[in-house]
């Protein structure tokens, strides 16, 4: 599968997987790219490498003097690093990337994997809650962990203290994935030691952030968008108001997931947060039943893609050179369900970019200044800007990403966009 | 007031209220006939005094040998007895009776009131609950019981132990209601004797059932449809699943009333009736303002008809003769917002009863065998019955009350009928 060194694609010869993902993780960690802007500069140019080629010149065009992206040197030395502790990189578009998750418009467009990938092919339930959680709340969350495991589910959590411990732990026997904040090798919090083992072993740990990252506060909604989007549904056994459980939840209904909530006394605080979801609509949950009743066929599991059932080794000792994978969007298609990432006939089969993209940067009377003067701190849906200021999608589209790659707004899960600062 | 003797009425001498009071209580502690036949007998007959005057003919005519009506002399007992203790009797159609329970097609056609039936006259909300409740239910029964009752809200409840104590008790200050399965003067249950005196001095007890009466389970059933039927709402405290609680939740559902409930910690039995009326769409409550919010208007008191507010003191000084009452239907008529118990013009303004009832019974080529082997033990509700066997309302309604009065069908609430036996 090795050709050799890196180069960008040209016309007739489609990039490796390799060269695939090692742009794919260059343009994911240049400055100011976000997920959404990932997928969108694939879309646009047909494949990573060709986007990471035109970045600097789109920089320039939008007036970033300086504006480099993630040198290649940089790249490998992250792929070295995951390597050596035996995980493996899981780009968008991987017949191993999950299928819930590509249906998110700010998908992970790269993730770590330490431990099972096999386990990501199965469905998923999301079982969340409070660090600080009740023993009738942890009895809960282990009770839910054992027989939705059993169910044939596999348990996403986010390995924090209380509830996501619980959960993780009783069922790390069917199948369970650990979603981290900060970097896939750093293990948060500290005295979880022990379980991130056996998760590293047995179970699944996943990051979308560099190796070695160490989480700080605005990484969790980051975490807990990839915690709802691996699920088809969310279940928080024991939330406070205004807890980041909450925010899984909210992530979990924009995304069209199914959220449950397990009830609690309103005179005990740390119901709060579930009766509040509950009084919004989500599902009374009193156990394993009443989740599976909610999810429904949600709960069983897709028939696999062609490519995707080769992993049975834990990726310890598979790394991604020598596993099988493919651009064939025959095989990568099915995984979507109700895809909203998408790149595109072009992209599906390694098209070679177009050679002369559209690039209208700057050809339609600058709407940035406009734009920035229409936008707030309260974000808005992108369609609903393109409506307000009577711009086609496509100039609308492309003036984001120059403000985006300025640092002049910032794009939030559900297709919204805000001012910045 | 008084008119003298008490006798049928004939045309153009309309029955005094006292007359009226007598006929209603003969009528409904005569043999087989319940609150529906009641309503239905009045209706088709124009007052209670004609309908009693026609059932011996109506029982002969069903082929019961030996039928009696309740006699005179046993009503006046009930009524010397009730009125000896400073009770009083409030009849369906009296100014005070409340509006909320006039809805009910099984409204009881009258009621035992100890203490101040002036209470009758604000909105009311029921609470109610386990017996075996935990301390967090006491709490919360008794914040439910203060905060509505200062948001101007009577408390209904059936005095049992647990919920419906605690919430009694918090309510005493602003106006609390119990209704008794038994007689309006049998304590039950029996360590509960000093809340009843409270309640007899500055609350109110209600009952339909005969002065004296001892309950047994099958009259839980019936009071329940009455702590629903006077409420706009019925909030469940704590409940365990198949219990009186849910009783009340269902009735109070078939009357259209709002059901909340207060959810519990799914692993602590005492929610499990709670959580399963959230799951059933119930409201969730988590304090006084969930409820009024969900009750809105309807927690405001509507403007009172003219006559019903002569009633300040209690009415243990005040028995039914000396209290001004009427059978005006204007006066009458606002108490009821969608009123399913309307005796019609003729019984509102107690016009002469129709010198020639229509008495089709036996004419109709004798549904009743028809109707018998088509009823099973499982309700049926009359109008499905009607289709069913292709009979007119009038004919079925009339082969029905002969069947009633034979003891061979039993009414049940929502306006359902099943085999009996």
């Amino acid at each position: 599968m090795k050709t050799g060194l890196f180069s960008f694609p040209t016309p007739f010869t489609p990039p490796t997987t390799e060269e695939n993902d090692l742009c794919s993780l260059r343009l994911i960690r240049s400055p100011r790219i976000g997920a959404a802007t990932f997928h969108r500069l694939v879309a646009e140019h047909g494949s990573a490498a060709a986007a990471l080629a035109e970045l600097p010149e789109r920089a320039r065009g939008a007036g970033l003097s300086g504006y480099s992206p993630c040198s290649e040197s940089e790249a490998r030395a992250e792929l070295r690093a995951g390597h050596a502790a035996g995980a493996r990189l899981i780009v968008a578009g991987d017949p191993l990337y999950p299928q819930n998750l590509a249906m998110l418009a700010d998908a992970p467009p790269v993730l770590w994997a330490l431990g099972n990938p096999a386990l990501l092919a199965g469905p998923a339930v999301a079982v969340v809650g409070a660090r600080a959680a009740s023993s009738l709340g942890l009895r809960m969350a282990r009770l839910l962990g054992r027989e939705l495991g059993e169910a044939g589910l596999r348990v996403v959590s986010g390995l924090a203290r209380g509830i996501d411990t619980a959960a993780h732990e009783a069922s790390l026997p069917t199948g369970t994935i650990a979603v981290m904040a900060g970097g896939v090798d750093v293990v948060y919090p500290p005295e979880n030691h022990a379980l991130f083992q056996r998760l590293r072993e047995i179970g699944l740990i996943l990051s979308e952030q560099p190796w070695g990252l160490r989480p700080t506060a605005a990484h969790f909604p980051r975490r807990n968008r990839i915690v709802a989007g691996l699920s088809a549904g969310v279940v928080v056994v024991e939330a406070a108001p205004r807890s980041g459980s909450l925010i899984t939840a909210r992530l979990a209904a924009e995304q069209g997931r199914e959220v449950m909530a397990v009830p609690g006394h309103p005179l005990d605080g740390r119901a709060g947060g579930c009766n509040a979801l509950l009084r919004d609509g989500a599902t009374l949950v009193r156990g394993a039943q009443d989740v599976l009743a909610a999810l429904g066929p949600l709960a069983v599991a897709p028939p696999p893609p062609e490519d995707a059932h080769h992993d049975d080794a834990p990726a310890t000792d598979t790394p991604p050179d020598n596993a099988p994978k493919t651009n064939d969007p025959a095989a990568a298609a099915p995984l979507r369900r109700r895809a909203r990432v998408d790149y595109g006939p072009g992209a599906d089969n390694a098209a070679p970019p177009n050679a002369a993209p559209p690039c209208p940067a700057g050809a339609d009377t600058a709407p940035g200044p406009r734009i920035l003067a229409h936008l707030g701190a309260a974000p808005v849906a992108e369609d609903q800007l393109a409506r307000d200021l009577g711009l086609a999608p496509e100039a609308l589209s492309v003036a984001l990403l120059e403000l985006e790659l300025d640092g002049r707004i910032e794009r939030q899960p559900g297709g919204l966009v805000a001012r910045r600062g």
